[in-house]
């Protein structure tokens, strides 16, 4: 087994080197003008200088875990796995957005002089290498902790840390992002636009490059540590499974096999799937790459739906091999289907009838306009939760809880594209930022346009995506959580919902989603705020800077996003962190595991709903501002534009923020379970 | 003990007696000029139109149920409880209604003729009325059931189809009042006073007589049958859990009694806590009585407090002559204390620096006022759950599930004062409209006005209250389902949440709350779209209509928002009702039992959003029409309109459902109970 287990960290090494050949390719793009580069320059320090402190502030926020963890009985295995974790999804994020702010202006260059095919090239060519980065490093860090922790049944929960530290990294991410990006977007649009009556991108906004930050920041770095972290979550809950696996359910499992091979197969199972993803979606990339002449949404589906049907026939030959039963890979299979349908859901809810709806409620104002985006984001929670129930049904009758944990790796493994697919989004839009920063014309404007309409049906799928992502992986990981805690009591752990202690657990869980929420709409506002004076200040007391004679102090505005971002991420990021040790010691292991499933399902409703609602709410704007209903300046886009502005934070702040929030508590309980018997 | 159970339907014959007496007081009252009558006339004559239409309705509805009850193993004995909780929540409905519109133009009457405290006495009589008749219509139809089958452990479970019935009129009465009472009222509003710039309230405008019915048809009727059903709901439980107590546990709450003895004290408990809330409220209502000269906040706010004082005290002696532990006392205790808790803070959330907070964030412009207000209701969540939570340890620390069932019925029992103080709202609120219909002068409007207001105050401690007691209510249910399925299947039921199929259920018992949400809320929308356009067609149509010189055709709005309100009203109702009996017969009673968790915890969080947002909103516009922040007219008070158009359907349709949703779904599965095992 042991030599198998090499694999998974040397793909990752061949994932991360396909990746840097990638960048490469993206870098020998022509970069413009001197202006373009100027403007694109700003952008990338500015998504630098975010990354710098946001990491500054995240090492001292680690540290203390990582002492806490130390002293802790867990001792330092946990803690090298935390650190593991930690940089890995760092690394991951920083690499992503290093390549990002790179390929946003190459994108505009060649919508410039080669065209739309060129641009989608450069464009998916700079998210694929987001993708790798998240795929590959997952890989490679989970792998090498695995080669040490892995084999031994006394070390294998060590593993958990790496989770723990991922999900830190990407508590802050996410929220940090989601925060940064808003304040920058809602500032910029409501001075700029609203006040100023300039065009969007306009270069005399001196709140524009901390908005193309924003959307970098959000976007590629706070969704790839989303996904990182669901990715690395479900496999070490599957491991963790596997490792507690009574002798009934392996010789189930993996019928012509011993316990102790048996075992070990299940447990390395996860890390063989991801390999197999990883391969599938270099391959995918690849097709997308030679199919982007022709129809650029074709390209990317193609890419998308190969990766996976190429992922799921490779994956039956897996289980082959390693001696495990056919009814894994129906789990597999369903997990995959069933991230594709949620995806697809999000896809109707923001993009069909349901946003006409919103847009002739309109007619009748803002508040209509408001109550049927919301009917809508609550709505939407229906199908989704359908899903994911049929998921748990169908792979738990084939597999038990061990089922549930590999449907989320299957769904999660083909990352790498998925990735890729979502990262292009905020690329193509940045791309198109700056090229109405540059003056560069109509005729560009519209290519990139075009790219940027197809990243944002993408991304919509991606969000559903990624909340049900979110929503299986912890799912694992609270089974691992259960498990875990039933073998080191002697098996007699059980969360009966008529126990007091479980359900006050289920009420203090589920309340912990509501008020994260509040928290972060709350900071976006408060941020926006912040950056409205400075953006008006700038336009009253700079001489000469709508005349387009003087330039707008940008730095200053991605200074105050940066600042209010980070400040406000602290508190809902150490409430994630601090519920689940504080209702374990104080209330017990059971009230925990309830807390466990009402933040879960809390975390889920909530996600769906604000997601959807929000992306909703956007396009309604957008159906409106393409001339329907009206067109731009009538009141019915007045109505709309309210309903976009509450839909930004519900879609990319607390919405997002409820991904890692339930994950933070699940890994967190994990790591802590051996402590609280 | 069997002459011991007379008390409670004895008891019940006197409430109604007292009622009745008060009815009688509040006629002698003169009810002024011809032309107040009139439009008294027409409120009262919409309100019995309404209700013997959406009786008539609810009677096919109740008969369907009723038939399926009566072949199932189940039997006439639930089908008789299942009429006779119909037949009482349906009464106590219609008597407290037709009180209401009796009693709303004789207080207009004397707020002319008389002054302030006359006018609070007959607001506040006519309130009681519903308070008692709420309490001794329980007491009455469930002594008489419980008279019946309680005595026999065989037929105890009969009394549960009671509790059905009760809630089955609840829902229709909640659900298809609060559609009425919103789209007549945001028809009203937009079309009188935006597009045709007429006051509140103004008899030119055709849909003010539904707005009028509304107020009652909402908050009479309706909440009255939420509080109804919780009363009956959480005494149903309590005896319910007391029937399946192992003797280890009737030992210990009952220390001085052997089993079938102390079994009995604690099956008869309820009812005789009930009682004695009974006696307790109407020297409230007395007290009240006594001190309206004075100042009418403080008058009823010593009549609430006093009685629940008193009532407190009774108890305790009431223990002691049962021969039960004190430690069931003190579940009582922290249930009363937990009721008013929840409250007040529903109080600050809608009245203090929230509202303000929310008030000032419209100088940004609706879309800061709706993320502000959101943010608002979702932290407003975080002290009620923990109150919850904290009654649930206590009074299971001390009585086990027991003392989670006795703690509801401790807040509940002096449900006759807590309702009279709710219902007096309304009352004051339509003595208004009236005095503004009948032209009657700034002076009295100044009456009635500040009337309104303490009943504004007091509303939203009544909606808090609602909430926390249908969230006891229910607990106590699920806890009963567990036990009677336990006790049922031999003891081995249980609710483990790493179990798929209560995973399952949990996930598919949250969607519910969500769905609903989100019909209830489209549901008022489109009532209010057909108003608006009744309204708009009559001053269209009608000549002489804004001149004065013509009347408008109040009787077709009545009609419109009666039809609108009662069609779909089906579609919850019936969503509500079968979704228990699918899950359970179609996944078993874990997934049930799941399900009931998951489906609490998304209705308490719910309810508690929209009802304090809604609350918030609300209160932001009247803080804003004050003359704060530019008063009338400015951008901000624009702003604030949209939020209190939002909050509308929040706090008055959707919020409130969630109160009977938990509740039916609890009681339903309680009365199927038995066929699961």
């Amino acid at each position: 087994m042991s030599d198998l287990t090499l694999i998974p960290p040397l793909l990752g090494i061949v994932g991360l080197v396909v990746a840097t050949i990638i960048y490469f390719i993206v870098k020998s793009y022509d970069e413009g003008s001197e202006a373009l580069q100027k403007i694109a320059n700003q952008i990338h320090i500015g998504a630098m200088v975010f990354m710098r402190r946001e990491y500054s502030m995240l090492a001292i926020f680690a540290s203390v875990i990582l002492a806490v963890i130390y002293f802790s009985p867990l001792g330092w295995m946990t803690a090298v796995a935390f650190i593991a974790g930690a940089l890995s999804s760092a690394l991951a994020g920083w690499f992503g957005m290093f390549t990002a702010t790179k390929a946003n202006v190459r994108t505009t260059q060649a919508a410039h002089k080669q065209g739309q095919s060129a641009a989608l090239s450069v464009a998916f060519f700079g998210g694929s290498i987001m993708g790798l980065a998240v795929a590959s490093l997952g890989l490679l860090g989970l792998g090498i902790v695995y080669y040490l922790f892995g084999g031994d049944p006394h070390t294998a929960h060590h593993i958990h840390g790496f989770g723990m530290g991922a999900s830190v990294v990407a508590l802050f991410s996410r929220v940090g992002g989601g925060i940064y990006t808003k304040s920058a977007d809602v500032g910029a649009d409501l001075v700029g636009k609203l006040e100023q009556g300039i065009p969007e991108d306009d270069p005399r906004n001196p709140g524009v490059i901390a908005d193309n930050v924003g959307d970098n920041v959000g976007d590629v770095a706070g969704m790839g540590s989303d996904i990182f972290e669901s990715y690395c979550g479900s496999m070490i809950a599957t491991i963790a499974i596997a490792s507690t696996l009574a002798l009934a359910s392996i010789t189930n499992l993996a019928p012509g096999l011993a316990e102790e091979e048996g075992r070990a197969s299940l447990m390395f199972l996860p890390l063989a799937l991801a390999s197999t993803g990883l391969i599938a979606s270099i391959i995918g990339i690849g097709v997308v790459r030679s199919f982007s002449g022709a129809n650029p949404a074709v390209a990317l589906r193609i890419g998308m739906i190969g990766s996976t049907v190429l992922f799921i026939a490779a994956a039956y030959f897996l289980m082959d091999a390693l001696g495990l039963s056919v009814n894994i890979w129906w789990s597999v299979l369903f997990g995959a289907a069933g991230g594709i349908v949620i995806g697809l859901i999000t896809e109707y809810y923001t993009s069909s009838r349901p946003v006409v709806k919103i847009a002739e409620s309109g007619k009748t104002g803002p508040a209509t306009v408001m109550i049927t985006g919301l009917a809508v984001g609550m709505e939407s929670v229906v199908v989704p939760i359908l899903t994911i129930c049929a998921i748990i049904y169908v792979s738990t009758t084939l597999a038990g809880l061990y089922g549930v944990g590999v449907a989320a790796v299957g769904l999660l493994a083909t990352v790498g594209m998925t990735m890729a697919v979502d990262a292009y989004g905020p690329i193509a839009d940045n791309a198109g930022g700056i090229a109405e920063m540059g003056g560069l014309g109509e005729e560009t404007r519209a290519i990139t346009d075009s790219l940027d309409e197809l990243g944002n049906t993408t991304a919509a799928m991606g969000k559903g995506f990624a909340i049900g992502a979110a929503a299986l992986a912890a799912l694992a990981i609270i089974a691992a959580f259960v498990e875990t805690i039933t073998v080191e009591s002697g098996g007699d752990f059980v969360l009966h919902l008529g126990n007091p202690k479980v359900l006050i657990g289920m009420f203090l869980g589920g309340l912990v989603p509501f008020l994260i929420a509040s928290i972060t709409m709350t900071s976006v506002g408060e941020a926006a705020m912040a950056m409205i004076q400075e953006i008006r200040r700038q336009f009253r007391e700079i001489p000469g800077l709508m005349e387009g004679t003087a330039e707008p102090d940008n730095a200053k505005c991605v200074d105050i996003a940066t600042t209010a971002a980070l400040r406000k991420m602290l508190l809902p990021g150490f409430i994630a962190v601090a519920v689940p040790p504080a209702i374990g010691f104080g209330l017990g292991a059971q009230a925990l595991g309830g807390a466990l499933g009402g933040a879960l399902l809390g975390c889920v409703l909530l996600a769906l709903t604000m997601a959807n609602a929000g992306g909703a709410w956007d396009n309604a704007k957008k159906y409106v501002e393409k001339g329907n209903l009206g067109g731009k300046g009538s009141d019915v886009h007045a109505a709309v534009v309210v309903g976009d502005t509450v839909g930004d934070p519900f879609k990319d702040t607390s919405g997002p923020s409820m991904n890692i929030l339930i994950n933070v508590m699940a890994i967190v309980s994990l790591v802590i379970a051996p402590l609280l018997v």
